[in-house]
Parts: structure tokens; sequence; C-alpha cells
């Protein structure tokens, strides 16, 4: 989650990697990348067109990351390392639609970078497997939220994490990218409280 | 939801319209929009392929479906046409869960025309619109497990319906077309627990 949200931040860790200039290289093209695909969509997202945008020589480009599918994968790789932590809002309810408030932010933006990347899944395998990369990610850094409720003691400890936060989350994403609808501005906060009310009731319970 | 599935099946409902020669048309360019779709993916769509599929003169294909879009669109329509009623097997938790076995099969038999859908809604407007009236007229249809939960006394008369079947339904399509995660066996029952454990704690009540 957040993919793209992430993504969309020029993002300091990248930026300000310690390192020559192979780093700043990697830094510009894919800034260069997040800004084609959020101004034109995959389809029209190039190699020759990133190089130059990039100021990088299309010989280095091409060297580097060979084709359109290998830079998504580097752009998501360097999400999926980005540091980011979930809000502490001192509640597992509060918790939960503060994500949701996060993840419709980036897909309600124009343009989404966040959407861009998942038409791009759709189109590139090497992105599909970037971006199963980047989820994972995303999710496992969100069972912060999972762990603190249980010290609140709101959760029980054998509660499944993982399985919590896609209840939580799913309809954003179901409404968002699938179902397409206009954004509701009440969904995240009642996607957190199903998703707590399921949990009280035992869901979750492995 | 289901948008595949039933538009997988050379459907009853458009092949035994009543009607000549333009009926019996669209039958046979719809089936092969769907085995082009579900062979080759939208990339492999096109009009002339579906024309010599369909045995159906190039001229005619074009003037009535004018693009792949206007195909895609059809085909979509003819889905939320067809007669389709969710399995009543005496519960609500039984009925969410049959309906998401249905979903869950839908995406993972081989190929999968549902995913196929999804992908051609992210490169065509015609067809993201489409689907989303296919949704649309699928959720209506399953609005009446949540009727006949009320008449059983399961759920209050107040409930909402869309919100319920959205969270019942939403972890599913989740991982299927999203987290693209391996088919889990036990996430249908899962996620329709879930949404009946959130119901019985008053999560949908409006």
């Amino acid at each position: 989650m957040r993919s793209a949200a992430d993504a969309a931040e020029p993002a300091p860790p990248v930026r300000s990697r310690p390192g020559g200039r192979t780093a700043r290289i990697r830094t510009q093209v894919l800034d260069a990348v997040t800004a084609e695909l959020a101004e034109h969509g995959y389809d029209g997202l190039s190699m020759d067109a990133v190089a130059a945008r990039a100021g990088v020589h299309r010989a280095t480009v091409y060297r580097r990351w060979q084709e359109v599918g290998g830079l998504l994968a580097d752009l998501f790789d360097a999400a999926g390392n980005q540091r980011w932590d979930p809000r502490d809002t001192g509640s597992l309810h509060g918790d939960l639609a503060a994500l949701n408030h996060e993840i419709q932010d980036s897909f309600t933006e124009q343009p989404s970078l966040a959407m861009a990347l998942i038409a791009a899944s759709f189109r590139s395998e090497e992105a599909a497997r970037a971006l199963r990369r980047l989820w994972d990610e995303r999710y496992t850094q969100s069972e912060i939220i999972v762990e603190r409720a249980i010290q609140r003691g709101e959760l029980p400890s054998d509660v499944d994490a993982r399985a919590l936060l896609i209840a939580a989350t799913a309809p954003l994403y179901h409404h968002l990218v699938l179902l397409r609808t206009p954004p509701d501005p009440h969904l995240p906060e009642l996607a957190a409280t199903t998703a707590t009310l399921a949990a009280g009731a035992g869901a979750f319970t492995r």
C-alpha cells in the first residue's frame, strides 16, 4: 500500500544516498520515470523520453535498465526501500483510518502515480513482480499498527496481522482501483471501523 | 463481481435471444471477443482477428463496434444482462462464502477472462465505463444475499447491503487482482467470516 504515494515523492532516501555518479544517475532517471509515468501513463513511457528528461545519455539508460519494465521495477524497488512509518494515533481504529486516508489520497491526487503503477503492472511482468515485492514490504511495515494494538491490550496476541490489515484496506483499493467509484470521504473511517469490529469479534484470531 | 465468470460462459441469454441475423452476428462476434481476449489478452485483441474468428465480414464488425473498446463495452454489457443468481445456502456466512468461491474460481481458471477484462479496463476508457456498469449490476444482484439474511433475522433491516458485500468480497479481489498472491483456498471462507462477524457487531448498520 502507498506504493504510489511514496514513489510519487521525489524521494529523499534515493536522492540523499551516498555515492557518486552512479547513484546520482539513478536518482535522475527514476525521478524522470516518475514524472513521465504520472503525466503520460504507461503508454507514454519510453526509454528515450526518460533519458531526455533525466539529462542522461540514452546508452547509459539502455545499458543499466534495458527496457521500460526494468525502469519500473527499479522505481518500485526504490519506493520499497524508502523509510515509511504508519502514523501512531493512539488507537487501532485511528491508525487504520490514518492508513486508509493515505491510501485514498494517493489515488485521488492528480495525476496519481499509484494508479499509473498498478496499470503498469498489468502490462509488464517485471513491473508486476516488483509491485508484489512493494506491497509485501508495505504490509510488513504496517504490522507495527497491529503490534501497538496488542501492546495496548486492544487485540489478542495471536491475531493475524496481515489478514487484519488487508481487511481494513481492501475496500479502499476495491473502490478506487477496481470499481472506480468517486472517492467517498467516509470510506477510510468506515473500513477502519469494520476491521476493528471484526477484530474485536475474533475474526483474525489464528 | 463475477464480471468474468459470467462473460466467460458462451452465454445462453445472448445466444438464445430471439431475433434473426443481427442477434446471431452479435453472439458470434462476442463469443469471438471472449475467446481472443482469454487467449491473447487485450494486446492480442484486434478487430480483424475477431471478425475472422467469428466468420463475420470485417466491414460489419467495424460498422457496428467501431473499435476494440466498443467490442469490450458490448461484451461487458452482454454479461451484465445475463441472469445470475447468488447461491442460497441457508445462511449469510454460507452465501458470502459461495459468492467468494465463485469469484476466486473466475480468477484462477486459465485463461482467466475476469483478469483479462480488468486489465482491459486499464487500457480503454470505454471498457472501464462498461466494467463499472457491470460491477454495479452484479452488486445489485448480490443484494438478495443480504435481503435473505434480514428475513432470516440474521441482520437488522437497516444494514447497508452494498457496504457489507464489498467488505466480504474486497479481500478476494485485493489478493487475486492487486497483490497477485497464489490463491488461498481458505480465503473465501475467511473473508465471509470477517464480514459476518463485523455485521454481527453492527459494522454496516446505517
